[in-house]
C-alpha cells in the first residue's frame, strides 16, 4: 500500500464512520409517508446541507394519486391482564404497523390475533408492516413473543392521528454552470430500519456536502422524499421542470455488505447508465447491472412511460435479497461503515464522469498532428515510455470527430475514462481539440403523443 | 396431474386420433400435382370445412411457369413372361414415378432398369419419385424385389394420360373483423405419404374446423395446393391482394415423434416469426428455430423476394433428416396421433397471440396509477401474493407507451404472453389502457421499386 | 494433393522465392524517409511495374507537417585509440540512428555512452533507432560489443548530410474501367529490415505486376512512401481525390511465419474488412481478426477522421509481438518465402473479391423461375447432384432483391463468394439477374461539417 493509498484508505474509513454516527442519530425516529417523524429526519439533514422544506397539504391531487391524511402516534400497546404492556412501540417502533388507525379496546387473542404479523422464520426479528391507502390497524411482534402469548384478555391502545396536516419533503438544490440536473433521490418514509432508508440518506446527504464545495457544471438536486407517494408527488408540483434531468438515481440499501448493483433506467442505454457502468468495471471486484423492471424503489414513478427519465437505481444487495429485509434485523449492525464509504466513492465517480463527459471536435482532423513538437511525444522512437498516455492521445484525436463523448472514446480503446480524460485535457491545453455543444436529448414525451390529448 | 390437465390430455390425445383416422382416409388416393387424386382429396376436405375448389386450365400462365397437363392413371405394372406382375401400381401407388407417360411395351430387363428406382441402404422401403417437367417414365420398388428380378423379358404397361385439363386446389377463406389475413398452406400432391403431405392437410383442416367457430379479428385462408406450382399459380392468381397477409405458415411433416422445427420466414424477424417462438419457449420442452433459407417448401415461394411475405414454415423433424422421407415408411404407422395434437396445439397458440397481440396506450403515464383503490393490488404490502400478476401489471403500464405490442411487453418482461395478456384486460377494464391502431408494415415493393418497369 | 494443387503450391513455392530474391537485392540500401536509398529503391521498383516517382522538396507543408530535410550518410563510425573501426555503418548500416547530425570529434567512452544503444535482451542483436524531429545522433550496437568497449577516447565521426531536399516517393497508378481505386499503401523507409519494410514492398511490387496484367473494373494505386510523413505528404497532396479511394490495404509485416493478421479500419464494417475476413475465413487455417485502433502503420493517416478511408492493415505477426521487430534480427532469414506467397495470395483474392462484389437485381422476383427448363435443375427429383449449387443459385435468386450485394449473400449463406458468383454469373447468362449500380458511399466529411470552417 503506498502513502497516497493508506491516506485514502484511511479518509474512507473516516467517512463510513462518520455516516454511520448520522445514520445512529437518525434511528430511533418513528418515520412514516407523513408525520412528524419526517419533519424531524429532514431537519437533521438541513443541519448538514442547505435543505429546503416542504409541506404538500393533505387532499392535493398527485396524478392518480391523493396526498394523504397526516399520521402521528404518541403510543401504542398491547398490555395484559397483570398490567404489563406485552407489545410496545415505544420499546421499538416497528412494533406498530404503520399507519394504524387509533383503537382502544378490550379483547380476548383470538380477536387480536389476525392484527398480528411476525416472521416464524426468524423468530427473533420484528417484522416491518404498513397500511397506507387501506384503514387498518396491526402490530408487529417476534413469533418467540408471538408464541409465549397465554390465552387471555388484552387490552390495546394506538393512541395515533389520522389528520388533514401534509405530506413533508426534503430538496437540496445546488445550482451549477447549467440548468442541466443530476438528481439524487432518496426515501425517508422508514422508521428504525437501516440498511433500507436510512442508508441512503446518509450517502445522500455526504455526497450533497461535497458536491456543494466543488465547482459544478451540472446543477444537483437531492430529493429525502417518502417512497411512492412521495415521488408522485414530486414529480405532479415539478412537471414543467423535469426535462432539466439528465441523470438521475435512487439511491437505496447502500450499506450493507454485499456487492454493489446498479438496476439501469428504463431507457437502458441512457449516458447514467453507461457511466455507472464504466466506473464499477474499472474500479470494482464485482459488481451486477441490472435491466430495469418496473418493480422497486421510486425509479418505477421515474421511469414510468409519461417521463421515462435515465434514472437508475444504485444499491448493493437489492431488496427482498437479504432476509433482514424489512425487519428490525435491519439494524445498526447490518450497514457496515465501509460499504457506505464505498457507495459514497462510485457515486462521486459517477459524478466526475458525467462531469467531464463532453464531446470535443479535432481541430487537425486530416492526418495525426505532430505531437513531438507539443511536447506530447517520445522524442526518440522505441522508448516505451508513456505508450498508454499516448495511445489516449491518439485515440482521443482519432474519435473525437464531433459525434463521440468521451465516454464513447473510453468504452472504444477500452481504457478508463481518467486516462481518456486526462488525454483530452493535454490536447485541449494545445488547441488541439475545441468543445463541441452537446446534442440536447431527451426521451419525454408530450401528452399529445401519448393520444391522451 | 390436475383434473383439468388430465381432461386437456385426453381431448389431446382424442384429437390427434380423429385426425389420424382423416389421414388414413386419405392415404390410399395416388395424388399427383393434378388430377383426379387431388380433388377427391378436395372433396373429403370439404366434407369438414367450407371449401372452394378451384379449377386452373393447363396452359394458363404463373409468373415464368405454366399450368401442366393434366396426369391421371389407370393402371400401371411390370408383368414377367409367367403372367405375374412383378411391380404394381394397384398394390401401392409409390411404384409408380409419378407423371410417368403412357408405355405400352415388351422390353428384356437391360432396358427396363434405368427406369427402376430403388433405395439400396433400405431394401424393403420403396421410394418416391416424380418427374413433372420432362417427359419420363419409371417405377419404384423395394431394392429386395429389385435383386431377385431375373433377366428376361417383362410386359411393361403405363396406362396414364397426359392432357390438357386443370390444376386443381382448394382454399377456406374464414372471414374476420378485419381483411389482414392469415394464411395457412399446405401441399395436397403427394400420393401415399402421411407425415410428409397427411400429416399437414390433417392438422389445417382441424384448425379450420376451429377457427370457424371462434370470433375472429383477423382472417383466414387455408391453402390445400400442389407443392411449387400450386402456390406459385395461387400467388399469380392473387397477386394484388396478397398484401393481405400479415402472418403465414406453411404447414408440413408435422407428425413425426421428433422434435417442432420452426423455420423462420425470410424477414427473420416478422411477427409470426416472434409470435412463434414465443410460444414454443414458454410450452415446449425442446425445440428448434431456423433461419430461412431458400429451400424447402412452399414458404421459397411466398418469401420469393418479390412477395416477401412473413410466412414460415412449422415442422416437426425437416424433410431430409429422417430415413423415411419420400418413401413408403412414411406411412400411417410413422404419424403419432400424440404429434398431430401436439403441432395443432402449438398452431392455435400462435393463432390465439397473434389475435391478442395489441398495442395499448397507457392512460395514466406519468408515474404509476393506484392500483389499490382499483381492486388489483394486494393491501397490506410485504404479502407475496400474486406477485406474479403484478409484475404482469405494472410491465404493461410501464411498456404500454403506443410503441410495443403485447409481445414485445412479454419477451421484455420474459413473462408468458398469457400473463401479460391478462394484466392487459384487467388494465382496459379498469379504463388505464386503450387500444391503439397498429402501424401499417408491409414489405411487399412494387415492380418499378425493383427496376423492372 | 490433386495435380491442380500440386501446380498451384509449385507456382506458389516460385513466387514466393521471387520476392524473397527482390528483398535481397534491396536488403543492403541504407533507407530512410528521405535521400538516396528511397531513391535507389524506387529505381529497382520501377524496373519491375511503371511507377511515377514524386520529388517534394523540404519545407513543404503537409496539414501539420513539414516535409524535414533530406538527409544523406556518406560514412559513419567510432574508431578507438588503435584506429579500429568498433562500431561501422558499412559493416551493418542500422549502427547508425537514422537522421543522426554530422559529428566529428573525440569523447571518452563516458560522452560517448549516452549516445549508444543496445538491447540487453538480446546481446547480438543491434537495434534499430530513429530521430527524425529533434536533433540528435546515436549508433546503435550489439550489446555484447558495447560491454566489451574498454574506457578510453574514441574518434566519432558521422559524415551526414541534412540539407534541403526533398521527399520521394512512387506511385504505380492502374487505371480501370472506374475512377473508383483500391489503394495498397506500404513505407519504404525503414533501412535494412526484412519483414518490416521489404516484405511490404516485395509483395505489392508483385500484386502490381499481376493487376497490370489484368482487366480491372477497379483502378489500382500502389503508393511507396516513407511512413508516417509520407502517407501525410501524399495525403496532402491528394486531398480532392481521396474520395475515390473505396477499398484500401496497409501492407507490412507480410513475411514472416506466424499467422495472417488483419487489422480493420476505423470504420470497422467497411467492404475492404468484410471481404477480407471472408476472404481469410473461407481459405485460411487460423488467423486473427482485429480492431482498428489508432497505433500502427499508415492507416493511422488514411484512418483520420479528416479522411476515415475503408483503408485495413494486412500483415502477419502484429509489429512489436515479435523479439526480431526493429532489430538485425529482422533479416533475410527471418522471413519466408511461403509467407509471402500466402500473403500475395489472399490479398489477390481480395481484389477478385473485390472486383466481383456488384449487386443483381432477379428479373423474375416473384416465386422462382423455372431453372429446369433453362438448364439449372436436375431433371428427377430426389438426386443429390449439384446440391450446393442449386442451393447457391437459389440464394442469389432469393437474395438479389437489389440491396444485397454477391458478398452479402455468401455471408448470409455461409457459403464462399466463389460459390455465389458462380451461380450469379450461371443467371445472368440466361437472363434471370441484371446488374444493378452499387449506391455512392463515401465516410469523407466536409471541413465545414468538422466546424473547422
Amino acid at each position: 500500500m503506498t502513502g497516497a493509498d493508506s491516506e485514502e484508505s484511511s479518509r474512507g474509513e473516516e467517512l463510513g464512520e462518520a455516516m454511520h454516527r448520522f445514520m445512529a442519530e437518525l434511528y430511533p425516529i418513528c418515520r412514516s409517508i407523513t408525520g412528524g417523524g419526517v419533519r424531524e429526519t429532514l431537519h437533521a439533514i438541513q443541519k448538514r446541507i442547505p435543505l429546503q422544506i416542504y409541506e404538500v397539504p393533505s387532499g392535493t391531487k398527485a396524478f392518480d394519486w391523493t396526498v394523504p391524511l397526516e399520521w402521528n402516534v404518541t403510543d401504542a400497546y398491547v398490555m395484559n391482564q397483570a398490567g404489563k404492556r406485552v407489545i410496545d412501540f415505544k420499546a421499538h417502533n416497528l412494533h406498530l404497523m404503520s399507519y394504524s388507525s387509533p383503537v382502544r379496546k378490550k379483547m380476548p387473542l383470538a380477536d387480536l390475533r389476525p392484527h398480528l404479523f411476525t416472521l416464524p422464520d426468524h423468530p427473533e426479528w420484528i417484522p416491518y408492516r404498513t397500511s397506507y391507502y387501506k384503514e387498518s390497524w396491526g402490530f408487529c411482534l417476534r413469533h418467540a413473543d408471538f408464541e409465549r402469548l397465554p390465552e387471555e384478555e388484552y387490552e390495546v391502545v394506538i393512541d395515533s392521528r389520522l389528520q388533514p396536516g401534509s405530506l413533508t419533503y426534503g430538496e437540496a438544490y445546488l445550482p451549477g454552470e447549467s440548468s442541466d440536473e443530476i438528481l439524487i433521490s432518496c426515501h425517508v418514509c422508514h422508521p428504525s430500519l437501516c440498511n433500507d432508508n436510512l442508508s441512503g440518506i446518509a450517502v445522500a446527504v455526504k455526497l450533497a456536502e461535497t458536491m456543494a464545495a466543488r465547482q459544478r457544471r451540472y446543477s444537483y438536486r437531492f430529493l429525502f422524499i417518502p417512497g411512492t407517494i412521495g415521488s408522485i408527488t414530486w414529480l405532479a408540483q415539478n412537471e414543467q421542470t423535469v426535462s432539466r434531468i439528465k441523470h438521475g438515481l435512487v439511491l437505496t440499501g447502500v450499506g450493507d455488505a454485499g456487492r454493489i448493483t446498479y438496476k439501469k433506467s428504463r431507457q437502458g442505454n441512457a449516458e447514467v447508465d453507461r457511466a455507472m457502468a464504466h466506473v464499477l468495471k474499472h474500479v470494482e471486484e464485482a459488481f451486477t447491472l441490472i435491466d430495469f423492471f418496473p418493480y422497486g424503489y421510486d425509479e418505477r414513478q421515474y421511469c414510468s412511460p409519461g417521463f421515462d427519465l435515465p434514472v437508475g437505481c444504485f444499491m448493493r444487495t437489492p431488496h427482498g435479497h437479504y432476509p433482514e429485509y424489512h425487519s428490525s434485523a435491519d439494524n445498526l449492525d447490518f450497514v457496515k461503515p465501509d460499504s457506505l464509504a464505498q457507495s459514497y466513492a462510485q457515486c462521486l465517480r459517477l459524478f466526475e464522469l458525467l462531469e467531464g463527459n463532453r464531446i470535443y471536435v479535432n481541430q487537425n482532423p486530416k492526418c495525426e498532428p505532430q505531437l513531438g513538437r507539443r511536447g506530447l511525444y517520445r522524442t526518440v522512437a522505441g522508448q516505451q515510455e508513456k505508450q498508454w498516455t499516448e495511445l489516449a492521445l491518439f485515440w482521443v484525436l482519432n474519435a473525437s470527430d464531433g459525434r463521440h463523448t468521451l465516454l464513447d472514446i473510453a468504452e472504444r480503446a477500452d481504457l478508463s475514462f481518467d486516462k481518456i480524460q486526462s488525454a483530452a485535457e493535454a490536447l485541449l491545453e494545445v488547441g488541439l481539440l475545441k468543445e463541441c455543444p452537446r446534442p440536447e436529448s431527451t426521451q419525454w414525451r408530450s401528452d399529445h403523443e401519448y393520444g391522451l390529448l
